[in-house]
């Protein structure tokens, strides 16, 4: 996604740059956000995820696509990249070049984990696997409750296997979100019928030929397939041995222009650490968005343009068994491990008028400044979190203070908005806490 | 709402104050936003429309309600109100006071509209005499096609009535919404059967005993309940008496703190007008959600508060026909009625990922000043427009430049929102428009 948006972005900025895209896999650009809605069942054949024909790239964004095609060495000082393609090896020239390399699932270190049965979600092909799999019904193992994870488990208990979910830390969504508020997504999927192991660890996975289960705390809990999700990290191999720096998450480190330490080289979407103003250490943001976003600054530079990337702070959204969820900034988690003093409010209240029936709670969780009453972030589960997850990004954008959001006014219909949302409310609460603590700094 | 509102806010800011709520109708506070949902039989029984039980105001909110009761006279120089109770005259003596007279739905000047049958849409005695109507199916002519009327003429074709609506101007939804986006809302209408007669007038309502139908530019439509929903004026006659000052548009005046011109006198809701800095005049926004926000800032300042009025912008939303509608701050045609030169945008997309069915289309209009590049106004119709409204009203009120909305980090999800949510696309328009002119003063 990183690579063709850089690609799009470079043919919007000049109409006659010779743009080469290559791409190991024998897929064009295809949604990776989709797989867990083609495992569901949601979304039809696999082909829907693909987002443009592949007729598109020749026809319409006149790029020579080259696809089945790895990239096995880049030389900055020479400009050129040795690919092996269908046909052998070769060496191609460039001017400017985007590393758009993407991420790898993580290989969980536990015995067993080769065994035939146990998968990983990162491409099309191991959707469709999962998928055939889920098709025998039986049950899974999930190892990892990170959103994917947890999107993965709604998906196959819709395809009605038995789905189990062990996670090391002691609740889900341990990035993303705090406690409480990842509890609640949590309980409607075991309201649904999924069983979750947390702060356990799978001990090893056991079967003869195929996978028969995993073994947490000695006990075995039986299993068809298991779905390893705990993470993806940064491909970073090219980059390394050509000597483009990487930080300390193994992303490529790029400045304001996406450029890496590399003259004319770019990096974009999953393989780059990126920075904000409110932490201070650079990070993959491993999410669609920002491998938009990225894409479109790096290939618009690498043939001239003079584009900045924007602020980003991980704005996330997502929905499980129908309950919409969205995370943005810091958690209260992450500020404490960054040192940041902060003041937190909980709110929770029905999303629609009292008397309106059929609807859920939104639930809010805000983490302001304690010092300066800034917004941070905030997670929001139940209708409309999606939504609130945009107005807080732009609040932590532009650096509003917490009382905007306090004395914001919001809109009222029966069917569609509360009088008071609990994100005011949470606002204000915050807001109370900063005024008896006196005027800020 | 406003009124209720003064008084919780009151007695929040002073424990010991002796609050006095007087109320015209036998009714305590009820909501009028949820009576086409009443209507529509989403809502159940009318009671459910009440936000508290009456006990509430006697035991927890400590306020002396007095229903059935109407205020004859006020005399600020006595400090005074002349009040009309079930036992009588009396005269009771305030240290300040809220005035909360709200609005009354607007009589046309249309031969026959004091017929029975012809009906308004403003209290809870209207709501029970429409549906009570509708229950005997037939058809009905509304007349006036803002978001009320709209509203209704969902609800009652719900009902199975036979509904046209008359409207004067040449589209439907003509103060908050411009013609472009409002046919939206009316195609969703026509669709469920509804039949518009816009850019023309009732002429008159004909039938003997009982309304048998109107005369639209001399040809009969047949109706068996006629609704008239032309608007609402300021309740003004008690300000008016007591030389209170009311605006051009019949409300009353009120300062940063909802003060009226008369000292201790404050006002709130839908009897008072509004300023903000977008606009070179005060008018009155007869919304919820504004009753609530001048309600609470006059209580709290009637018992010694010193709170200010946020600025505020008219954030509406509402669902026709279950389409999420919304708008914000000015409009396209009122902007040009001010004089203020803007550039607008209108973009249009699927709400969710391109693959994920179901959904709909989010479409997206955007004002922005031409010179500043400052935004003034959104309205939209599909999924999510509520969200969008309150982040624009945001927006507004802090007086961001399009340029934030254009670049904002929006989030992802396959069954939520997609990769560029159509306000970012809208924005992005007016952004590259302000670039093509130079640079802005």
């Amino acid at each position: 996604m990183a690579g063709t948006t850089a690609a799009e972005a470079a043919r919007k900025q000049d109409r006659d740059a010779s743009i080469i895209l290559i791409e190991s896999s024998p897929y064009h650009e295809y949604s990776r956000c989709g797989l867990p809605y083609f495992i569901s069942g949601e979304v039809g054949q696999s082909a829907n995820l693909f987002l443009n024909k592949r007729a598109y790239f020749d026809s319409i964004l006149k790029v020579n696509l080259l696809l089945g095609t790895s990239v096995e060495k880049v030389e900055p000082t020479r400009k050129t990249v040795t690919i092996r393609a269908p046909s052998g090896l070769d060496s191609l020239h460039y001017d400017s070049l985007v590393l758009a390399t993407g991420a790898t699932a993580v290989d969980l270190p536990i015995p067993g984990f080769s065994k035939p049965g146990v998968m990983k979600l990162r491409t099309l092909d191991d959707a469709e696997a999962i998928k055939k799999a889920a098709s025998r019904k039986g049950s899974a193992v999930i190892i990892g409750a990170g959103l994917i994870g947890l999107e993965v488990a709604d998906a196959l208990t819709a395809n009605g296997v038995t789905v189990s979910v062990v996670e090391l830390l002691p609740e889900v969504l341990p990035v993303s979100f705090d406690p409480s508020m990842a509890s609640l997504v949590r309980k409607v999927l075991e309201a649904k019928g999924v069983t979750f192991y947390l702060g356990k660890k799978v001990e090893r996975i056991v079967g003869f030929e195929q996978v028969e289960g995993v073994i947490v705390e000695g006990s075995l809990i039986k299993a068809d397939i298991v779905v390893a999700s705990a993470g993806i990290r940064p491909r970073n191999e090219l980059a390394k041995d050509a000597s483009i720096n990487v930080g300390r998450y193994g992303g490529i480190t790029v400045g304001p222009r996406a450029e890496t330490s590399a003259p004319d080289v770019y990096a974009a979407g999953d393989c780059v650490e990126i920075s904000n103003r409110l932490i201070s250490e650079n990070r993959p943001i491993q999410l669609a968005t920002v491998a938009l976003r990225t894409g479109e600054v790096a290939g618009a530079n690498a043939v001239g343009g003079d584009e900045r990337l924007p602020d980003l702070f991980g704005n996330t959204s997502s929905s499980i068994c129908h309950l919409e969820v969205s995370s943005t900034g810091l958690t209260e988690g992450e500020a404490k491990k960054f040192g940041i003093a902060v003041l937190t409010a909980e709110s929770s209240s029905y999303a629609y008028a009292p008397y309106y029936p059929g609807g859920g709670n939104l639930t809010t969780k805000i983490v302001a400044d304690a010092k300066s009453g800034l917004i941070l972030g905030s997670q929001f589960v139940g209708p409309g979190a999606a939504g609130w997850g945009n107005l807080v990004t732009m609040m932590i954008a532009q650096g509003l203070h917490i009382s905007t959001l306090a004395y914001l006014e919001t809109s009222f219909s029966p069917p569609v908005q509360n009088f008071w949302p609990s994100p005011v409310v949470a606002a204000r609460r915050i807001n109370r806490l900063l005024k008896l603590k006196g005027p800020s700094v």
